[in-house]
């Protein structure tokens, strides 16, 4: 069956707000059997919300919005609601309850536009948000349903289990197809692609394989044909990973950084980072990771070079002779880190993020990037394209890469 | 004239990338006078990504596509544009030279599957790709025009001007809206539309304030009607910036970190971080800008309580009876951060971010955040509602805020 998603607000459509509620509830989804057909992104604008919700319940079962639910005039979702489903605007004494408990719990101050929001439609089925205030109303046409979300994403985040279940009642589970998806990193995809081109070859008709690149690492996804035999399925499993070779990084969509910690806390190693380039996003993204302060210590973002002097003890002779964009710094900032955050393992980086910095020979995208291990230590010479923000990513995945490469 | 996005790609459409094109692009072309009609996400399928065209061909002036052109099997843009627009695939002699370069200047190999982009439809005028090796496609059909580009996210940024370029020269350029912006900080959505009510109310016919929230900040969209006279549209601005008061944080779209950034420039400061739960995310923040290494001195990431003593110098005897979490660790951790890195300003944080660490009297969420210049210290706890992530960025923006309130 198919699902379409529907992003309502102007802050996503001029570019504002960076919509994630729509990833998230496809990722939520599709391993539930629903074949997520389009997303659209509309303002907050009754005749394109109408008409996005037509064209979409057209060709779904299941219609799911997020966003134009909030307490401000230019929300105008629900009218538009009761205007495709019926009914009339209906005081909810359990979200105003709700509505009430929240503003008390963070110590705010309700006004009479927050007690709007338990004007409800009466055509709508509530689930009650326990994370916000925005009610979850739920609508249904001929077997169809639609639910409205509201848009923040830690709202959709945290009530989409609830959402989830409901839908399932509703709905009935689906015949699954097999899919199963393999994080690949080291490699581009115009190459992997000619690595897998004989597995492809060879793949049973009615099977797909997805490439879902990014710039940190490709995904790849194998589809069976719905109600292939799970023998004939986890055979072209097994033929995958053994034309993916050294490439596999770990079965399922799994963040690099979280590989990582995995395999450091397999070999009981700490890690600490040190970070010129990178500013810190190394860390950001190891710590992103629940669970992570078990592997990893902690770092130092070392910006200024009093900074890699003082706490990692490059010293600045090396800094005079060498630059902070050299191997030789590189190597004082991994023990340094090492020494400071009492880790056994580091990463280093330091180069030129860009779009100013450049010198003669080190141009923009100059990274020195460094990995260390008990087992050893590897520094190497980068030069990545792109953007300030291209070269924080790429460096971070690679520093990612190189440490992996010593586990 | 209206402007419709298509991202094109199962990696987008399945949530497992992040779409940052579309804001990119409406962010590019609203300033110019566009109005962002639509944005629809289609995976890698023919009948979807025709339709898709179609529809927004239908609706607007001018449509942009990202993604779709990678060297893979399951890329099929360009023979969708060809049942749409004509004309056959031809080889195109600068484009196989762009690409064989832009593998020699990475010194990765080429192959088959790479030389392909070179063949490109008949009906496209080419605009040469300098960021990376898939081609942009400029098709037109009466008047209207369909600019197809390559969905790497620092392709599409380091394009962009360029097609901006080309797009401006087909349809000239535009009556502008009268529009301004302001970043908004410190307040939520509902008191700040309380605020703003008698201002909102008092508006000439014709002018719109949109509120563009996100997790950090609020934006607000002053618009006046087109061809509205400038003194009027700025004596509207004067009387927003009035009623906004203490909460206005900058004109138009500006990160809070660079706003900080800004301000501390401004008054000679420097700055030093010292996170704990936020794991390098205010750090991450403010060097992604640019120029920020003349006042972000550096910061320590001081997960295990090991990095909290050695380099930020909070005792051990703090530690144990006050533990990481609380108001005397976050103070010792300001102080040691200025020490360590040279600064005279700072930020730290220290709280339990989950969905792990809780203890009885701090629950996830609790976090002690401090902030520190010449003029002063403030040290505050603050419950965060929200999972992980709601919770580090939170509390990232609330440092920032106390700062700003500081400077």
């Amino acid at each position: 069956m198919n699902l379409s998603i529907i992003i309502i607000g102007d802050e996503i459509l001029l570019g504002r707000v960076t919509d994630t509620n729509s990833g998230l509830i496809a990722r939520t989804f599709t391993p539930l059997g629903w074949n997520i057909k389009r997303i659209r992104t509309v303002g907050d604008n009754g005749v394109d919300i109408a008409s996005a919700i037509n064209e979409s319940l057209a060709e779904s079962e299941l219609v799911i919005t997020t966003g134009g639910l909030g307490p401000t005039r230019d929300d105008i979702t629900k009218s538009v609601m009761m205007d495709i489903f019926g009914g009339s605007l209906v005081h909810n004494a359990e979200v105003a309850a709700n509505v009430e408990a929240v503003f008390a719990r963070r110590q705010l101050k309700m006004n009479e536009l927050t007690a709007s929001q338990a004007m409800v439609p009466s055509s709508a089925k509530i689930i009650e948000n326990l994370v916000g205030t925005a009610p979850i109303m739920v609508f249904e046409r001929q077997g169809r349903m639609l639910v409205a979300m509201p848009g923040v994403p830690a709202e959709t985040r945290g009530m989409l289990p609830s959402v989830a279940k409901v839908i399932a009642e509703h709905f009935g589970s689906q015949e699954l197809t097999p899919r199963q998806e393999f994080t690949v990193t080291g490699i581009i995809e115009s190459a992997l692609a000619e690595r897998l081109s004989r597995f492809e070859d060879s793949m049973p008709k009615g099977f797909k394989l997805a490439y879902l690149p990014s710039a940190k690492r490709i995904l790849l996804r194998l589809e069976g044909t719905p109600g292939a035999s799970t023998e004939l399925f986890e055979d072209q499993c097994r033929k995958l990973v053994e034309a993916l070779g050294e490439y596999m990084s770990a079965q399922g969509d799994v963040p690099t950084a979280a590989i990582v910690l995995e395999r450091l806390r397999k070999n009981k190693l700490t890690l600490a980072t040190a970070e010129s380039c990178t500013g810190g996003n190394i860390a950001h993204l190891l710590t992103l990771v629940p669970g992570s302060s078990d592997v990893f210590n902690g770092g130092v973002v070392s910006y200024a070079n009093e900074v890699k002097t003082n706490i990692l003890g490059v010293d600045s002779q090396t800094l005079a002779t060498e630059g902070a964009v050299s191997e030789a710094t590189v190597l004082k900032m991994l023990s340094g880190a090492k020494a400071a955050c009492r880790a056994q393992c580091a990463v280093a980086t330091s180069g030129i993020a860009g779009p100013g910095g450049a010198v003669p020979g080190k141009p923009v995208g100059t990274v020195w990037i460094g990995a260390s291990t008990p087992q050893g230590t590897d520094v190497r010479l980068w030069q990545f394209g792109g953007d300030r923000q291209a070269v924080i990513d790429r460096a971070s995945a690679t520093a990612f890469d190189m440490l992996l490469r010593l586990l």
